[in-house]
């Protein structure tokens, strides 16, 4: 974590950077690593996705480049009046704003170019675009479980008891998580959830309560809020994590970018991932055991599979032997399909015979 | 609203018709609205869409009608059981669940069979499937403004204020918003807004309080939750609506499905629809008139405009100039491009111009 003035100087270093490399009469440049699949690597010691060795120069040398470094130096102030007013902004919005500057060069062409202007920010100052206050569009999703929070708004602390203190819906996690700070904390460990129907379950038969479980409802692939308050929970309060998604390749790619970042997001991992985060099921042989109603793999689960035992996430004896049994019986099922065992079984037996087989419970 | 006792009483009655028909010796049918889309007509009077007067009746004489009577009553036994435990589940956990039943004959083989049938079981009853305590996996949305309310959840009663007792995010809007009670009011009017940017630039700029304003964010196609929400609170709260999207035919569209309904649930219309409901924008002459930043219609944009045009919903002057005119220009906005002007042109200028026109402000 930065703190906001730390974000707005590491904003400025970079502005006066290209201001003395005019003053000594150099071509100005920012240099980055160079943003390609091939230059992401595994990273064995921390267990996630960082940037390689390689890195990219953006020079002033060119008319391309020139306005890449004028359109650099009007998004910082921006950046920087925004954090002296203590406002925020979506990426969005940066885009249609860039139409009011007084430069007709400066302006963006497409929310393309500035959403990765401010990942290029992001990755050169080591702050995140949280801190530089820039919202994402995507919506929070929303936790229920016995923690005790303060949340600093734009309008004052707000106190929030994440079971007391809320409807059935639970606590709405802001978009920068950073606005929290724990209080009082009785869970045991975060239980991430996939889709809404099994989040509701879990809430609905009192899981969170029986188990002192924080229940964190990722909705799909995770937002970023959703996986920093994750990591938070794991680091601040030292709790177990475990994820607990459909069983099919796709959802294996959900708790990965839980556990072990995303390609997309690299440069964001230490401060995303969760590296121990483990994964609950529906494991394959889960549909198995338990006999679960189950689809056919398609050719592009299929696919999604094969290519995930190339991937050095999943480069374990665990997963490779789920994998292989799961190309093997060419299934996959959803989370609630343990309805089939009736209402009760995920949170009465499913659940706990998992958790305990973890050592979590 | 009907109580759960007279939701489970609905039906029982409709399984006890099953069994006197047998009892008579006749062969037992259900008889329900055909719900083609010719036989749903545009309700003049309150202003919303409603089933026309053909019916289709689904009769044991055959195999595979013997067998949607047979799923019927399983349905409505788990139903009633559901109520009578004080339980609830999702549609899709009752598809799965059917696998539990002792008769293979009455166990669905698809999801669309089983949401079909809770379609036609709410038709038949008059009782939404809200008060079946069946969940929807669409997740709700959220509530921001001067406003108290009481939230009966499944573990006790909540009071909350929805600024006053939530975080940055808000108050989260249960899947059955009808556990809901209001308490304390001083909102003026309902601001129901389609993208998650635009509520947050809303919140950030306190114009809920500025303005007292219950802002409630869509979040695209609203969930049914969501509208039914935002009919209570101009229902039991006499609140004038108003509905803010991007201006494009996609979005006039969600203006359509909260004001007046949408095909899929005509059954719902007088549950969920506001037809007072009211379109501030951004409009197509917003769009000339503030040199909004825009994109050409594209082909689809272009036909989905001449079908509204068609569309009895929006046959009303106000409509056909809009539309008329933004075939005309052939450019479409989004909400966010206000940034255009500034971060605070939305909340300064726009609403409370628009408002005032209205008679609203």
């Amino acid at each position: 974590m930065t703190t906001e003035s730390d974000a707005r100087d590491e904003l400025i270093d970079l502005a006066a950077d290209f201001y003395d490399q005019f003053a000594d009469g150099r071509i100005p440049e920012m240099t980055l690593p160079t943003r390609t699949k091939s230059n992401i690597e595994y990273d064995e010691e921390s267990g996630v996705w960082t940037y390689g060795d390689r890195t990219s120069t953006r020079s002033a040398n060119s008319v391309r480049g020139a306005r890449k470094l004028l359109k650099a130096a009007y998004t910082i102030e921006f950046l920087a009046d925004q954090l002296d007013d203590d406002r925020s902004s979506t990426l969005r919005e940066l885009y249609y704003l860039s139409e009011s500057w007084d430069n007709d060069e400066a302006q963006f062409k497409s929310q393309d170019e500035s959403n990765d202007l401010v990942e290029d920010l992001e990755i050169v100052t080591g702050v995140t675009r949280e801190d530089f206050h820039m919202r994402p569009e995507e919506s929070g999703a929303k936790v229920m479980g016995p923690l005790e929070i303060r949340e600093q708004t734009n309008r004052g602390d707000r106190e929030i008891h994440c079971q007391l203190d809320v409807g059935q819906g639970g606590y709405q996690i802001p978009n920068n998580p950073d606005t929290i700070e724990f209080l009082d904390n009785d869970a045991e460990f975060v239980l991430c959830v996939e889709t809404g129907g099994m989040r509701d379950r879990l809430v609905e038969n009192g899981f969170d309560e029986a188990h002192d479980a924080l229940v964190v409802h990722l909705g799909g692939q995770p937002a970023r809020a959703t996986r920093r308050l994750t990591k938070r929970f794991r680091d601040e309060l030292d709790l177990p994590v475990v994820v607990f998604t459909d069983g099919d390749p796709w959802s294996y790619r959900i708790y990965g970018s839980v556990a072990y970042g995303s390609i997309k997001s690299a440069h964001l991992s230490k401060y995303l991932a969760t590296p121990e985060a483990r994964f609950i099921g529906i494991q394959p042989e889960d549909i198995v055991e338990y006999d679960l109603p189950s689809d056919p793999l398609s050719d592009s689960d299929i696919n999604a599979l094969e290519s995930e035992l190339e991937d050095p996430r999943f480069q374990t004896d665990y997963w490779e032997e789920q994998i292989e049994l799961q190309l093997d019986i060419g299934k996959k099922s959803e989370q609630q399909s343990l309805a089939s065992r009736g209402l009760d079984f995920v949170t009465d037996t499913y659940l706990p015979e998992r958790l305990g087989e973890m050592g979590v419970l």
